[in-house]
């Protein structure tokens, strides 16, 4: 579901046979203008749904209204700034006010929770996001999460192998479940696989993959898996995850890994406080 | 889009063209079990959607696996409670995996956040949403409020009437933009207008309006407009909203108020933890 | 499905591969006018949908033909009048030809049979529609009926709270079932409960419903279930339905009703006739 | 857009996001049994689209209720017969029932007009439809016409090719525009083209046109048309149409005519009535 | 499916996500110019898909590319000749660069394959294509072999009747069948009935079949049954089926068909070599 | 598209409002069966959609007919083998015939002219498809690759980078072209980039590229590029393409490259023959 049929079908989802109040109180052929305004200090992601919800309002309203952006994508702004201004038909712009809202501030939100993990990273270690996505909003998030300065990792099940751990239990072998999964894939693909003990990488570096990912370990397995990794294989990619926040990302980042994976770049992250008010 | 639709759009998302580690791994006609344990004490819900995941995912991976709910939606679990079994084809298990992960957690988030709320409330007033909603996830959101314990405002801008700053504005007159929203609203709708100020609560109690939401009040204008409403018109609605978190709701609950919203209820939830381990 | 999508499924089924006879007589570069006339005295309803006949038909044929109105919607015009110019691709204008005019013709009829019911009502109660309506033609059937001067009920099943015979039935009981909507429909939603004798009336009264519907009662009963309702709970908004034709609405208009309902605007309405005729 | 996509989205039009009353008042297991009845004597049509809005309804309330036809299809039954029996779950029962019923009304109304008009012919022409009906709703009328024992024409645009007034006027010539309309269509297909005068006949029968549509003749004119084309050219169909109705039709049936097309089948037809009641 | 649905659908079958490529190296603001030539001789065909295919890309990557032909579709271009410019958005121009040529060398093939097929006819004998076509891509391959010079048999199952082996088969005589079809067929359908043998033949000839299909007979039967056709019901037109290639094409040219259709046409055509390159 | 909803697609293009010859001729009630044979020795691939065809023609013709293989995918048969057991409802069979058997002989003809290019590579070399597939048919041709012995090539845009010449025009830099598509693609991502003279090759060794594609390379040059990549950076994949056949694969599977594309497995492959009769 790409953008165009993800607004129009939110849209729906709102607005359903009409918005019962602002075709009441506003002709059909009334004109205004208004703002979108940070209300927090916030990193700015969204406009793209955010015009397009304007333009889906336009389309089932009859009158188009514009909704330019006044900040970059990736900005921090402080509170009070106007990020956006939106003018044209009345109806449209109290139509689409909510559902742009809801996209704005979900986004924002989670471009400046990443942003603080990137911070504390300090350039050492590349922070990526995962596949703890909110359904149908995957694009959008994983393209907040570039606002905020970190990298994705794979967007799906299709662009990228991750042999995880239910994966290893019902093949019953590490070894085997890499063999095959380097098998079948093509030549663009890399194979990554999930560990969870130092026992684990062991026998993972004995196989074909590319991109080990180290779970749930503590800090000292974390550093040993590197040195370990280093010395035997050292075209090997390392990932750590699980429980990763802002404070352990701050004290693990030097220790020589190259990605650290945080779903709670998306779903720990609440949204960002922005209104729409019409000028008067 | 309801929900038979909303699943298996956001399965193409994660699955496109197929499940690359998956398929290379496992066998068509494997099949296994596991178990969805919550890894924090949370409430339920989002079974609906889950179960719908592992449908959704068995008809694009060709066998069957069922979502088993072994605690009823609304409830409280501690750490390490089993909330649900799946069984079936360990391909369609594994490649549904993340998707009902991705449901639960949030929906547990959501019905989580909600009971904190709920409870300050002390049953001496009803706590309920609004329109800040996830695009697209609204009908969920919704009913983990509810399986929080607290009660919905409107679905939508189809199914109740809303005056709020922005029409005011637009219209030039508070009592104008209610009397246009009576005139050609059907009878079993009822009337519900936003005011800032004693002064414009005044102006309201002037009108046909049935409800009135008093926005960014202190808690000494609220009292007071409880107090003016209660002596000059009984029979309206009086609703409370902005900048509502759990601490003033324990504050305010014993104004009189019939309801307070709370838009935080859902966009203020971080994501529930929970996994699925197959078992061993 | 919004009229966007109506009018494109509908244009579909008339159209399907491609227009047999226009692809092969007229060349695509060929350009032409027409008008539309009324062929009887009717009142306009259903440019919306005409003009958009026309663009569907546009997308598929590969030239623009433009739909003028020369009549305001709701205004009568007597046998002969031009109600709208088509100009512009002949392919196009061939091919939506009948998709417009279906449209057209069944709304001018609605809005003509509509019409004759309210000046029988004389401005001394409102006559309001039902949910009687052709599939996926509702909004335009609706709108048709306020082109002809009455007013809308609910539009659906989740915008109002109609307790009917067949729910009473299914409860047991008229006031559990009334007093179990109230429990779970939010503020903003009125809850109306359908009797059909004095007795049940009476046992309505002592609900919380806001809204009685006095179903196929006699003359006499009416004007009893007024004075009654009247005298007992003067907030109670009440609507009379049940074999309502032009004669009896004449007849019953001054009891004091609030409401007379009468599926039969739409569906005892029979097309107008109209034509669309090429310019020589 | 076939039978099961019209209905679901039929369903959607009048359930939206949730049936408020019937939610609200029933528990999702309660079961129950109603049928329903015809108010009037009518032919029966739509047992197939009433069958499936209730299939549909069980998808989305999660509670299966069957239809069963208790009279076929095209049978004359009188006031008070059960046509169908409904039983299953009372949530979808009630929520598919407005849905069911809107659909078996209008069809069971087209076929009882229908066969007024072949009691008319009398058996000695052919009563067929046209192209006027209702968009989405094509393929149902159609049925229902011959479920009042008449005759389909051509589907749809692309199912027959028939050069009609506005096409001649475009193409400037009645046998140029039968020309070209046979150069480009399949030998499975025949050309019909409409004529207004005999003079325009005559001209008809010097080209390829398999079907002669005599449109708006008078009665004197019908006659001499016939007797000009049987000497002539005995393999063309002779068609006629224009203001057909009940009347009309049996004082011209004997007059030698193959076929006599009657929008009126179709968009002069009144709703039947039936309604649906539990049993208690 | 009509174009617009299918190019938009084929093109997610590409895009998915997003281009990893070209969103990567280029930028969103460049733009470019390209050729798409011929590397063979061959009919041109597939301008529209084409031009389609560079609009779907625009809407998706956010800047218009136009696709201009300079080539008419059905005209034979020798290797090396430019049939279309693509202008604008690189981004665009890239991502739409193998979808609109997978179309064209499709069609391109099949008009040249057709071309050569209609010169071994002569002029003497139609040849038309059949019903063995790539799903969804009827429509566009139909078009192509009309560019090659051939015509078109029915389009589907919906515009003509063709009793073939199995249904004669199912209803167990060849009469019966086509009794059966003539009596519910409107009348502007032609009824076609397939025989394998002069036998079969005399039995067809005693139908109400408008057209006989020969099919898989030898030369000589097929001249055999020329003669016996013509002399007992001319007016019954005769189609010859079975293992047409073009030297049997030329062979059987003469012998008084009226059509040959051959699903090689489509079938066995391979795809023409075309190349898109960059302006330096 | 997944299958599903691709053969309802298709089926509607080719059934659309019915089957005019089935349902005139066969009745409702009617059952049968018949067997798919292969009339040349061939491949088998294709059940898939072939049973998906009679699934879907089931639901639209109201009677389930199955589709039964009789011989495993990727299995040689030769002539007169029954590749497949169709039985049950008669006019589901007839209706589904065409569509499931052009499924089947497109992706027969796919299997068969693959294995002849995977023979010629007598397991020296890798032979692979392209991106050159029929729009929406990609899932289904890569399988019918698979069958015929070969491996596929990155499924489409999304999930591999090929930096090819365009792109390198564009950029105006094989380097800069490679470094920004490392920059921005995640971890599990491999790059390939397109030269065309040992030049060029060179130029790729020196960059992050992992795989190079050597395009249009006369056998010498591609017997350097071997040697010279071997000795400078062993880790880097080569694979060859442009003007492979079966021929030329025979002489330079030897050389040492990793892979072979060849977009004519797909493009320059026939349809398979297969045909359906009913059993007598």
């Amino acid at each position: 579901m790409n953008l165009h049929a993800l607004v129009r079908a939110a849209l729906d989802e709102d607005l359903g046979p009409g918005d019962r109040t602002t075709e009441a109180c506003i002709p059909a052929e009334a004109v205004g203008r208004g703002h979108v305004r940070a209300k927090q200090s916030l990193i700015v992601a969204g406009h793209g749904p955010a015009a397009e919800a304007f333009r889906a309002a336009g389309e089932r309203m009859g009158g188009a209204c514009t909704y330019a952006p006044l900040v970059e994508e990736g900005t921090r702004v402080e509170r009070g700034t106007a990020v956006a201004r939106v003018e044209g038909s009345l109806r449209t712009l109290l139509t689409g006010e909510r559902l742009a809202l809801n996209f704005l501030m979900r986004l924002c939100g989670i471009a400046t929770h990443t942003a603080a993990h990137v911070e504390a990273a300090g350039g050492l270690v590349q922070v990526v996001d995962t596949r703890k996505t909110t359904p149908l909003h995957r694009a959008l998030e994983k393209h907040a999460v570039r606002c905020g300065g970190a990298m994705n990792h794979r967007y799906a099940l299709f662009d990228g192998v991750m042999v995880k751990d239910n994966h290893i239990t019902a093949v019953g072998s590490l070894a085997d479940a890499v063999a095959r999964a380097r098998a079948v894939n093509h030549h663009l693909i890399r194979i990554e696989v999930e560990v969870e003990t130092l026992a684990e990488l062991d026998e993972a570096l004995g196989t074909a993959a590319d991109v080990v990912l180290l779970d749930n370990m503590s800090d000292e397995d974390l550093a040993e898996a590197v040195r370990v990794t280093r010395a035997r294989k050292p075209s090997v990619i390392l990932e750590a995850s699980g429980n990763m926040d802002i404070e352990r990302i701050g004290r693990i980042r030097g220790l020589g890994l190259d990605l650290i994976s945080v779903g709670g770049l998306i779903h720990q992250a609440r949204w960002a406080d922005l209104s729409l008010k019409l000028d008067k």
